[in-house]
């Protein structure tokens, strides 16, 4: 048996696939891998990761067509696709919206029926339930033509961030095996495999305390499960522990793509009767992986994953190959999807922009991403020349075209507009950030400019997420934008990746040394203190120490007091006092309530971390700055609810 | 029994109840109200329809302790809260995110109680459930200084907007009775009342089923029904039914106030024994409203109720009070309660902005209100005189202040920057939009400009609906603002509260005839058919068809053929081929698809409709370009798939 040549061929044979073309040469790889197949035949199973649209039944079903034909012309005893797979995943509201997408779904689900002939396909579904208006979460076993039969998700969960439970109905248990020359097979979709892991959903249990292992060689999982969550992570373990404990066969098939903010990485898994990795399909890329559990065929590719910190670590080395991956398949999926060609970005010579070139040149092209230097007058020569330098070292389209005028008619415009609104409205700050802004919303306006001007072109949104967190960019301004790359990365996290990039990408050191090594600001303000642009950090607080409270806050659910008891790495290293802490943490607190605002119009991004403060992750309602974030002693209970006594 | 004089005495201890001052007034009010009880006393309920604050523990608990101080001085029997009055609704991951609010809230909870004397008090509030991590939806039933019991929630319904089942553990069935002065109480919360008439929750039956009748003379039900869902009026009909059937009172405590885009309108209500109400508290107003259903007691204030229509009609005459109402609250709440106290926005003549300026008005007083008016080359002079009279017929204040620097200083700059541009890149269109969206971005310019100099001053986004389904509105221009009073209005029912607001205010006729009378266009381009500013229906479509397809989409959920086949009213009364209705009707499904993104960076708004394109309610991922809204045939699925099949 020649797996390594199986897999060569494989690979080839995905980049035909995943083509619009139809070649000579598939018909010969085809037959080379057909040759191996029938060298020791039976028992080979395809694992078709692929990488749906949202809706686009023709664009999916042609897809899920090429890899019914393709299986079965090598002869495949089995073909299976991730979950919801015919009409893409998460759906939201859409099919509530749009029912016709279902009924329109299951034509196209017949008609690939017919495309089967002896290689049984398993094709996540939606299935309609007429009677009640509602939906189950299917699959579709196809074989010689037909549907044979389906078998429905028994487990909706409710802490799903997709509200599948609005609209799937759980099924009830039911028989989900089935046998195919010989091997027995039993199907479960996602969270069947590990809902009493996560959250305890009232009246149900675990699925798979069921399964009859005298009943079952193979257990198999369809899936579309988010990278940003530690669900993978569970479902793998799972499979494992049960082919361990019960000495049988299990298999992950995980959906690839991204779909908004929403990344899902692939990594579909197979393994032994041992409970150890056989297999592993590519991560973040459309795969289709044959093997052969039985026959111990199977290929394990790289995987960046790596474990969930249980504490903050300013060294996120482990985590970036993740991180950038993610990133760029995010970047990709939006425009690709949405049919749109090109970026353009603001370069300050700044971290932000800087990182957010690289990875939209990595995404894009370069050919693809015009870099927009827009000095003013506060803008040091070294930033400008950080963006030129950075824009020929990616050798992406450039202009340097200042703001200056702009921003001078706006200014003198203000004065009359200010001294008009004043006479009737006795407001107006002794100090503001009006100037500050005009900077950054007359960029978005060149931006959005381009975008008007130029064909299939939009503005990239710079923001991080240290800064989202602190509603520390401008509306309309640097906030402003069709997509925000970064958003989801804090700071020190950026810095981290910045280094990476200039590591680990196939040209070295893009990212000049000063960018790296500068201390952030907007450049939009002089400080008045050192008469030199305003450091975000003395604006705000460390970005040590806010991203350890970004993430306390995420993921132990710290509030101030908690916070202000728990030891920051930053206080390790350095010496603050508790007013200085406290300072910090009243302004995290306090910055972050109102951020929720700024976060409610953020373009849409990339999620990363399990949550974050764009309007995606974090639902929680703007009207609600009263919040106390801090503890309250009973004395100041009993004192202000004393006044409400009517004497 | 004087019953005029308690409902004149109880609205004068509303208006001091709700104000932060202790006045002698109230002690006065007490005696009175007091006196009236004592002449034929027992089986006085008061109904406390209060307005919380999302979190603000110490806010609501003043709130609620004054009520309880207020009720035990007049003596009545029984005090009664809505749903989750302590911390406030609708909560979203708040408290998953901040689990110390919950905390917090027990010792809040555990003070109020120690306030309370005779009067039995029921208050809603978060019961922790520290086992499993997760909440219950509670009921606190506090009398002498102590927390008696409590009774939580059993129905947790999946199809809540705010993901109440991610954070909520529904009970288990208990006993939820108890007894006052022998009147036997049953307390019900909310969907536990109508959730089998919505959709079936697996698992649950309607809890009224169990209640023993025999032992049960009032039931309750606390609440927190948002005004634009139809829930309202199945909590209503149920309890009127069960009252006949069962021979029972029943009683509604419903929350008022707005949270974001969520309004709650109170009107809580009373049933007799027959079902016939008894019973009606104010509506959009903080209230507590005196009742005693033995003694048939009880008073009926104004509603603003209409009934669902099943089918779209133009004549909005019936529901129009009551979306003015639900706007109003909306705007007050987001502005009071996030602590803003001024707006501004652009005045251009045209219907939007007029409305938008004078709902401003009533909601935030003539004083906190800024129309700026900002014409350009194209504004016509009867733009500009209505915006003025306008103005001055509202008497707010007002700035002429044209935009022809910035936009001459702009497209000069953007000259240059294009011609850089376009060396580059060989995509630059032949005809674009960037004129007209350098107009919009420039008065948003303005209005952030006056946001960032005078304090607490937000913008306002004047987008109506049936633009925003459309996507006809410009990034960081008209779109954008910090609210967008009107974004779930459409233009057909925006004319109609144009003709309503200048009839039923007390100010009559303040916008000019002109204003309703002329064609909407957005005056930033010149039709080169016409020679003269842009009609917007002549863009898109007539808004007549527009707000029907809408209608169509939101409530019937419509596919393109279906409303290709439906007889839209628009065809009643014009002559239109079926070319125009297709050309129409694509457009509509395209433009739809594309406002997707739109939506999603749209400021907070006031939802009227059950549905709307904003990302509160359209929850549809924006990666859904590629979703064909038509029916296929079978042929050509039959001949896409063919393609597929390795030759």
């Amino acid at each position: 048996m020649n797996t390594e040549k199986l897999y060569t061929l494989s690979e080839k044979a995905d980049k035909i696939l995943q083509s619009d073309i139809q070649t000579k040469d598939l018909k010969k790889i085809t037959e080379e891998v057909k040759t191996i197949i029938n060298e020791n035949p039976n028992g080979y199973i395809g694992i078709a990761q692929i990488n749906p649209r949202l809706g686009d039944l023709k664009y999916n079903s042609k897809k899920i067509g090429k890899y019914i034909s393709y299986a079965t012309s090598i002869g495949l005893d089995t073909l299976i696709f991730p979950e919801l797979s015919l009409v893409g995943y998460p759906l939201e509201d859409t099919i509530k919206r749009h029912p016709i997408i279902v009924k329109e779904s299951i034509k196209w689900l017949n008609e690939l029926a017919r495309l089967t002939k002896e290689t049984t396909t398993i094709v996540g579904f939606i299935e309609p339930d007429t009677e009640r208006e509602k939906y189950y979460n299917s699959l579709a076993i196809m074989k010689n033509g037909t549907i044979m039969s389906t078998v429905r998700k028994s487990v909706i969960p409710a802490f799903s961030s997709f509200n599948d439970n609005k609209y799937f109905t759980p099924a009830s248990e039911e028989n989900k095996n089935f046998t195919i020359n010989h091997t027995k097979y039993n199907l479960t979709i996602n969270e069947e495999c590990y809902s009493d892991k996560i959250i305890s959903i009232e009246g149900s249990t675990n699925p798979l305390t069921n399964i009859d292992e005298n009943n079952t060689d193979i257990l198999v999982n369809c899936s579309a499960i988010p990278t940003n969550t530690h669900n993978l992570y569970f479902v793998e373990t799972t499979l494992s522990n049960f082919s361990k404990n019960h000495s049988i066969y299990s298999i992950l098939v995980n959906q690839v793509g991204s779909i908004d903010n929403i990344s899902f990485q692939g990594s579909s898994k197979v393994f032994d009767k041992n409970g150890k990795l056989l297999a592993r399909a590519k991560e973040f890329e459309e795969h289709l992986l044959i093997v052969n559990p039985t026959k111990n065929i199977g290929k394990i590719y790289p995987s960046s994953e790596s474990d969930t910190k249980k504490e903050f670590s300013l060294d996120y080395e482990d985590i970036l190959e993740k991180t950038y991956k993610t990133v760029i398949q995010g970047i990709k999926d939006y425009f690709n999807k949405n049919g749109i060609k090109r970026a353009c970005l603001g370069l300050s010579g700044g971290l932000d922009s800087t990182v957010c070139a690289v990875l939209l040149v990595d995404a894009l092209g370069k050919e693809n991403v015009f870099g927009i230097s827009m000095p003013s007058k506060i803008t040091s020569n070294e930033s400008r020349s950080d963006a030129e330098i950075l824009a020929k070292n990616l050798n992406i389209n450039y202009v340097e075209m200042p703001i200056k005028e702009i921003v001078k008619t706006t200014k003198d415009v203000f004065k009359e507009l200010f001294s008009k609104v004043e006479q009737k409205w006795d407001y107006r700050y002794k100090k503001s950030f009006t100037t500050d802004n005009i900077q950054a919303r007359t960029r978005a306006m060149y931006l959005w400019g381009i975008s008007n001007e130029f064909e299939s072109c939009i503005p990239i949104a710079t923001s991080d997420k240290s800064e989202a967190y602190m509603g520390y960019a401008t509306i309309n301004g640097d906030m402003s934008g069709g997509f925000a790359p970064i958003a989801d990365i804090t700071k020190t996290k950026l810095f981290a990746l910045a280094r990476w990039l200039n590591k680990n990408r196939t040209e070295k050191n893009v990212i000049p040394d000063t960018v790296i090594k500068k201390r952030p600001g907007a450049e939009l303000a002089i400080d008045e203190r050192t008469g030199k642009p305003l450091i975000a950090e003395d604006a705000l607080m460390p970005y040590e120490f806010l991203d350890e409270a970004i993430w306390r806050l995420e993921n132990k659910h710290e509030s101030y007091n908690e916070m202000l008891t728990s030891k920051f790495i930053y206080e390790t290293t350095h010496t603050i006092t508790i007013e200085e802490k406290k300072e910090w943490l009243n302004k995290f607190f306090k910055r972050k309530s109102n951020a929720l605002y700024k976060g409610s119009i953020m373009p849409p991004s990339v999620t990363i971390d399990s949550l974050g403060i764009n309007k995606y992750n974090y639902k929680q309602p703007i009207t609600s700055s009263h919040i106390n974030y801090k503890e309250i002693n009973e004395a100041e209970i009993k004192d202000t609810l004393k006044n409400c006594i009517i004497q």
